[in-house]
């Protein structure tokens, strides 16, 4: 059997330079645990702009339906910005989402004990905290027709279409009942219903797909409440099943109970391939951050956070996975910190690739 | 002149409960200062289901459409889940929103020095905060069409509409800039021009009537980053401009940054009527809240504080407002705690009516 293929699309931003690291882990699994990846890379978002005029060239749209895993690093950024809407960086990585057909996207808040104090939340409030969002990523007001801006009268009008059909809710909410299984047996679905018809349909669904997991005990939550109970006690929850454009709004509130953006990965899966893995990419929840991008001030752990997913989810492999996250955990406890890491008592943080290596040295 | 009229709806769960509180005030403005105001009451939500099998009776939306102001206490509950969406409790609350054409919905998030300690933030990064979100209220997916549960092939899909119209953002724009005038002159603006192109004309719209407003600096933001910001430094905020759905989970968001919803107020405004005063109805921020109504331990301030929005933004009497504002934190500083305000300390809550009754005394 060939060895399992992994894309690498580091993106804008910081992502060339936390993916840098990454590749620091893959050659570490490859010469000490002789488990060997074949990896190749390729251009997405603005850089794919800057080179092809598009934000993803068809030829690595079509690699990335090959390969075993894609792993993103970031895309976007102010050069950009003017950029029409249907050639913007984020295009990219949409087209990436929706022609893949990743609908699971999943999204760890992990509180790492030694950053407990780090959040801006009080320690006992996120102490421990070990949640997961399962966002719906292919469908919603994300890709809904019709889309775009009309003349009406004598102005414009901005439309979206949030649209979600029966099968769509289905699999998303298999997943995250797939996933409470796995963990502590509780799933809370997100939605507006009490607004929303598509909210309606979408409790509707949750419900009946619950009825298949008698296990799991099934909540929801109108998304607004959903938000202010991350933050006032986000340990309730285990699972949260949400769409597309509320999973993004609370997968980043989610995000920054856990004290850095910095720290977390994500994993978007699809159906499984013909070789039974799953279709799969894996990103940081970090976006290109431009502002400190190209000064090795970047925190690469959501990025290798990301690798250890694909680790777990593309390759079967959960002790390496574990192994992997063991080190972050070691070296976090030793007090490595990059600047975004910081808080008040005056550490003199490391660089991207001194934190990159010191995960390697702790594997 | 005749006095100035106010309508009451309670609605459901512990609505009556505040309301009642807030009549207390009220009585209070008119023994003790003389200004006295025409007090009617009426039904809405559940309650006005119960009775008229309509969540808010023709009668009483015209009513609502005469006076100076409408104050709501809260929608909804689970006796009514199973209701058809057309006459659930909230569509009450969003016919009074969208037939008063109320598109400037106030939601100021301030944390009380007091209270400070409460919230789930630490202090330092709540302590003082001062901050208002300006939501658009009448129009984006809460009112667009088409929407509903459509047969598809065989599947049903759920369909709403996000839509916004350059005069819709506008006028909403313009509130924004206008409080910033009066406050910290600065703006921010959150959507997901990245995703969507109704985000798209939401940028440009709001850069546009910034134009107007040199003086106040405009920034925009991805709704996500704002949901994350607010968690990180929510004190980088003077006044937040977003539509009706990001409005909905930002404004709870921010919220749950004081430390309790029990304390949050917020005014709907519309156009000028007639006698110069604008379309307005007042509401606190918290729902029905089921779980502990009828047992007196509802939190009334978020209720009076919404009355005393009304004194400033409906009857121009901001002393008074300032006034009923400082009797609370003279309330809270004092140490008077409803259930909802308690820490860990072991002081024993007060009821919903010794909250009323400490704020009247106070004032
Ligand atoms: C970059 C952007 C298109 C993306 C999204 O909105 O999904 C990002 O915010 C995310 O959450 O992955
Ligand atoms: C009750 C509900 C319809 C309402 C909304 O979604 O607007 C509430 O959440 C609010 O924020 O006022």
């Amino acid at each position: 059997m060939s060895n399992p293929s992994i894309l690498i699309l580091p993106g804008d931003g910081i992502g060339p330079e936390v993916m840098t690291e990454v590749r620091k882990v893959i050659t570490w699994f490859g010469e000490a645990r002789d488990i060997q990846f074949d990896v190749s890379e390729d251009l997405v978002g603005g850089a794919a702009y800057d080179k092809h005029g598009t934000p993803l060239a068809d030829e690595t749209m079509a690699r990335a339906q090959e390969v075993d895993a894609v792993l993103l690093g970031a895309v976007g950024g102010p050069a950009y910005d003017d950029l029409d809407f249907s050639v913007k960086p984020e295009r990219g990585l949409l087209r990436l989402r929706k022609e893949m057909d990743l609908y699971a996207n999943l999204r760890p808040a992990q509180c790492f004990d030694a950053l407990a104090d780090f959040s801006s939340l009080k320690r006992d409030i996120v102490a421990g905290l070990d949640i997961m969002i399962l966002r719906e990523l292919t469908s919603g007001v994300y890709f809904g027709e019709p889309r775009g801006i009309f003349e009406e009268g004598n102005e414009r009008v901005g439309i979206n279409t949030q649209r979600y059909t029966e099968s769509e809710i289905e699999r998303a909410a298999r997943s995250a009942f797939e996933l409470a299984m796995r963990r502590n047996k509780k799933v809370c679905s997100m939605e507006k219903a009490n607004v929303m018809e598509s909210g309606i349909l979408w409790r509707e669904v949750a419900t009946r797909v619950g009825k298949e997991y008698p296990e799991v005990e099934l909540s929801h939550m109108y998304a607004d409440n959903g938000a202010m109970q991350l933050v006032r006690a986000p340990k309730q929850f285990d699972v949260i099943l949400t769409d597309n454009l509320f999973g993004d709004i609370l997968s980043d509130c989610a995000a920054m109970l856990t004290g850095s953006l910095g720290m977390l990965p994500s994993a978007s899966l699809g159906a499984p391939m013909a070789n039974g893995r799953p279709k799969a990419m894996y990103e940081p929840v970090h976006g290109s951050a431009p502002d400190i991008a190209g000064q090795g001030k970047a925190n690469p752990i959501a990025c290798i956070l990301s690798f250890a997913m694909a680790l777990r989810y593309s390759f079967d492999m959960g002790a390496e996975a574990d192994r992997l996250e063991k080190a972050i955990e070691t070296v976090l406890s030793d007090g490595a910190r990059t600047a975004d890491l910081l808080g008040e008592d005056g550490v003199d943080p490391i660089s991207t690739s001194e934190m990159g290596d010191a995960v390697v040295a702790a594997l």
